[in-house]
Order: structure tokens, then sequence, then C-alpha cells
């Protein structure tokens, strides 16, 4: 089982490596990672800086393709290269799935005209404009395309792909093996459970203020 | 606020990105990885390709510490370079963290000695056996020691410490921010919940079964 990630400049680190550490351990699954150009890149606020495995003309098909989010999905909504490479591995794949602000670039490829999709909850607006339809759920599985809502929901997401792709067995032994038992020290994982202050900082504050 | 991660080949690359997803959203923060040598380095399973930022004697300080966890965590246990480094890093630190099995680098380091701690499921015995004390907590706060179980309780671990670092406004807009509203499709994140194939499957039977 081959499974492809895309990469790029300002991706959100757990948008790619919250799935990738669920689907890696479904049994023969091998994960490469594809980028416009084999050169180190930096990951958005966490800056570890990756090589990719594969440029897009190398990696054709994939039996899943993992589309990441972050600030760097922003300028391939526009770019051909990248988007005739989603359709592309789309037509073959046995799995297409995003994280967060990835499903942006597979409505910008065409491939969520008129369906249900999710996103990250600041991004629904510009879902909307791709023609998709946002919902409010954390994960959405659309006929062969699974998606997530904002970055840790890429974990989620991957447990329900590895079940159906693998087996509930499969799927339990490897949240199990991540120990995934979410205790959240909070309760504010959604835009309705906080106060505007706490909206705003996590709507851009974060990155505004320089110390707290 | 300087965070340094250390990073090595065959790390369990969610250990590390959790949390730095997390802590890079503090307001200042900045992350640098540390590596032994400064080359391109490959994480467990995932086979993320990584550039490490700093070698260990180029970064003799941090605010926080994170040490994160995998199977190329055990050469480290008898690396006195390594093991310096730690101990050195956590003399002057604000905070020394660790997810999963890296805890049993900090216990290697002498820095667990009688104390409560934590670390993945199936690395109990061997944490007790560096003269930590175990504990089923998904998160253990001893000082300014703050440890995460397996894998992605680094998430968790991290927004304790955000809190702790930053205030709760924080790191509730942080949670928001990563969309941290976790809902595994499963309750199978802990050995007491699973029957014993699943059990048998999590502990190597996943690494040992070539398809499904």
């Amino acid at each position: 089982m081959n499974i492809a990630c895309l990469v790029f400049d300002q991706i959100t680190l757990l948008d790619a490596v919250g799935p990738v550490e669920v689907l890696s351990r479904i049994p023969g699954a091998k994960v490469e990672l594809v980028a416009k150009k084999k050169e180190l890149l930096q990951s958005s606020k966490s800056g570890f800086r990756l090589m990719p495995d594969y440029v897009l003309e190398d990696m054709r098909a994939a039996d899943i393709l993992v589309v990441p989010g972050g600030p760097g999905v922003r300028p391939l909504l526009k770019d051909p290269a990248v988007l005739d490479w989603v359709r592309r591995v789309h037509q073959s794949s046995q799995w297409t799935t995003s994280v967060c602000t990835g499903s942006l670039l597979l409505a910008a490829a065409g491939l969520l005209q008129g369906l249900p999709a999710t996103t990250h909850w600041n991004a629904f607006a510009d879902l909307e404009r791709y023609g998709a339809k946002p919902v409010r759920e954390r994960v959405v599985v659309k006929g062969k395309i699974v998606m997530g809502a904002g970055v840790s929901a890429g974990i989620d997401m991957a447990l329900t792909l590895a079940s159906l792709a693998a087996g509930e067995a499969v799927a339990r032994a490897i949240q199990l093996r991540i120990e995934y038992d979410p205790k959240p020290p909070f309760d504010a994982g959604a835009p309705d459970r906080v106060d505007d202050m706490v909206l705003e900082l996590a709507r851009g504050g974060l990155d505004s203020v320089s110390a707290v």
C-alpha cells in the first residue's frame, strides 16, 4: 500500500504527521513525501526542515493520497501543476484524503463540487467558495474521499480510514500503539466553546503578540 | 522563548511534532531541532527525512527542552554525549519535557531518580529499571519536568505546559487553533480496553504482518 503525502513550504506539520503516523502502521504501507521540488522545505510555526522523496512528475499514482494544509497551501490553489497532480493521483487512488485546509486544494482541483466537505473551522467560507458544502464534522467520508477538520483532526480521520482500508482490529491496534487516549486539559477545541478573547487569539492574535 | 527539540534517526515523529505544533504557537517561541550530527535523519515508520538545525555542542541551553521517543532512542540511552547534553540543558532549562520513550533518556541521564514518571504503556518496565517510578497518567508534572505518555500524549502534555508557561488563555487559544477536539472512532487507546488479539498486534504484530 503506497501512501503519497504532498508536502510544501509552510505546511502545518501535524496535518501530515498525524495521519501518516497512523497510516504508516498499516501492515505493508509505505509513505513517500511528494513536493514540487526536491529541496528542503520548512514547516509553518514548528520550523522543521523536511526533504521530499519525490517530485510530482515521479509519483503519478498512489493507493492513498494525503493532502495536508497550512499557510503554504494558499499559493498551491492556483498552481496548475499541483492541481493537475492532485486530479491525476485521485483518478486511480483507492483513497484520497485531506486534513485542515488541505481540502481547499481538493476543492480547487474540482474534486469536491457540490459535495459535503470539512476543513479548519476558520476556513469554511474558503471551502464554500470552491464549490464544496462545508459541514461541521470532524471527519467526513464521501465515497473514496476522507477529510479531517483542523490540524489534529487528521488523527481521527486516519484511524477512520485505517479501519475502512485494513479493518477495525488493525485500526484499534494502531490507536493503542500511538496511545491515542486523548485527555485535553481544557475544553477549547471548537470556536463555540471559548470566549471572545480566546477566539481572537486563535484567529491571529497568537501570531501578532510578541510576548505574553 | 527558545525550544530545543532533540531529534535522531528512527524518532517517532508524532512524539516531536505533537508538542512542537503546540509550543511553537506560544507568542515569542522559536523551535530548534538538535541532533548529534547535522545530517538528514529518518523518522521511524513514517519515513520523513528531517534536517536538524544544530548539533549538540552548538545548543547548550534552552528555555524548554523536548525529548521525544521512538525506536531510535534506545542507542542514545548509552551515549555519553547525548546524556551529558540532556543533563546540561536541563540544568538551566525552565521546563524539561519528554514524550513516550523520551522519558527513558531523561531517566538514563539521572533526572528521574525516585520520581513519578510516565512513558509508553509498553515501556513501563524499562523506565523502572532506570530508577523512576512509572505512574499510569497521561501527563505527569514533577517540578519543572513535564512528561507525556505514549506518542499522541505529547499534545496533552504540551497544552498542559503551554498553560503553565504562558497562561490558560494562550493554551486554550492554541488548542482551538489546532482544533484539538478529539473524537477517536474507537475506544482503544489503553491496553485494558482492547482484546488479546489487538494487544498482540499493537505489541509488534503490526510490524511482522506484511499484508492484511
